[in-house]
């Protein structure tokens, strides 16, 4: 079985996930400047959350173009990494709509900790069904942002407790971590020893 | 005509289906956990047609790998089949948002059923379009599950008028029998006599 | 310029619209059969327009299968035409969430004599993209069906001021028209004659 | 990297865009045609978002036909397009469900303005990634069309300050210039010197 119809069925569901959660932004009441006021923080939130489902719509095709079949271990694992992704609008939506708390900001974590438990899993079983001599292997190399995320996440989500800000000041630079290009950044932290 | 166009348009509908359902949990009010309780059940009746149709998905998939021209007849069997996956979100969140009821789980049983019953219209529809040797009959074999299925949703809207948790466990386990991989559940199957 | 990805953008917009206008049904309210009460006369008019929209898919597939290549009339041809059907689902839920009334019957069926009209026009802007010889005019043939719809659309909404079940009885005829298999009903007409 | 699944992401969230949105006009309260006089400038809003979003679909169309490659930078433009055009139900529904104001004009314009800027940044992304002897710089021309666009905007922008009326009309104006065909467009603003 090829990727093809697993890569358009995943671009489908975060297309819709990535546009639709930006419609959910609430309606502004009136038709002064101000009436934006309460539409900022979900504004930034949904900023946010883009620009993951973003992050992730990549690293998919990236994974998927070291990809050349499918078994049915892999559609499920794919259903799961969509499953947590699809739970983003919704932490999102929780996350802009109140003030910040320590709530809001790990349940906001949490999600992004199981979608990226998820896109670990998913890349696992596709190395295992591509066993000895693994494109995918070889492509992922040391993965260290990889490794070093769900980390993150699990510090981000602990700060959440003691200052809401700061936890998700640390999704933001995890989201930064992934954006800057790719080699450098390898670099930099195979320089520093990391 | 080949199946190409009518695969896209399928996975296009139940990545809508899929995602837009979840879009729908209903948002929490306030920012602590118990905030999440009205969202459990309905979170929970999610997952499972979340996993109900990732398992349409999953068999369409394969029908249409055994499958190469598309009649008329197969193009309206599809989007019958369409129409009832396209009930599905309506159905759950009946089931999710209200206590659990003889009512909401004999509807959404009923929806199940009716599914399935179009799914293997659809496949009867392609095996006689194919005629004599077809490709998807030998793949379908004695399609234990298929014929299986129906008989379980039956069960459970009858047990619904008992116990509606009985009811919903039995299309919990449907989904089972349909996510455990194929040959071994055949063979169990088979050695059992049934 | 091929017509796959003007092929790909109308099956995404005409899904999204199938699948949308379903997600609308009104949620019903208690746990009871009775419950549904409200939701049938919309349920029935969603499924009329869920067949109006699966026909203009079903169309649109035969149409494009006959084209070779777009041009910027063509493209906005076909934009013209999904614009009216993007109209469908405001006018349904208008016609199903009321008591049955001229207004809402005349509207819906001049949303179906709009969408008609811009099929005809991006039919004729392809025929005439192709020049001499068009593939599409000789498949098309004498295009009794396309003929004849907005005739009967015309006396729908005409019937819609007298007695509006009588206009929509005719919406609904015009579908079965379109759903009966091609050649016999071309056959039929031509032999009495019309 | 080839650009198939960069088109079809972004068919994908252009389509949910542009059906989504007509999907959110306000539904008519009673069955008398006076009902949609809500609805109506609703609706004029949505038409000139309809058309332009099929503008932008048109021209990134146009854009990947002389694109070969895409690199991590071009994805991520691409995607900051894409958010700028998702966010244009938002700024449409608050210019069409209210009193046409200076503040909701002006927001209007910038959302088209920041728009226009992403896709101008995307195409030079795309021109220095082909590097010498780039087919997108040869298509593109003097691009007077992309070049005056931001010009019209900031000035509809302005306009909007004294008469919102106008700085609408200059929006409209825009999109008009954009839908005439591209050739003789381009004489004409050669020869009147522009």
């Amino acid at each position: 079985m090829s990727t093809g119809r697993m890569e358009a069925f995943s671009d489908g569901v975060i297309a819709i996930l990535i546009t639709v959660m930006v419609l959910e932004l609430p309606k502004p009441h009136g038709v002064t400047w101000s009436a934006l006021d309460d539409s900022y923080p979900v504004l930034l939130a949904y900023v946010l959350s883009f620009i993951y489902l973003g992050i992730y719509w990549n690293n998919h095709h990236h994974m998927l173009q070291a990809t050349h079949r499918v078994s049915g271990g892999i559609l499920w694992g794919n259903l799961h990494l969509l499953f947590w992704l699809s739970l983003v609008p919704f932490t999102t939506s929780w996350l802009g709509e109140n003030e910040l708390s320590t709530v809001t900001a790990a349940a906001y974590g949490i999600n992004l900790l199981a979608a990226a438990v998820a896109f670990f899993v998913l890349q696992r079983l596709i190395i295992r069904d591509q066993g000895e001599g693994s494109v995918l292997r070889l492509a992922v190399g040391r993965d260290l942002k990889g490794k070093a995320s769900p980390i993150l996440y699990v510090t981000g989500i602990g700060l959440s407790f003691v200052t809401p800000v700061l936890g998700v000041a640390l999704y933001v630079v995890v989201a930064l971590i992934w954006l800057v290009p790719d080699r450098r950044l390898e670099r930099t932290l195979a320089v520093t020893g990391s």
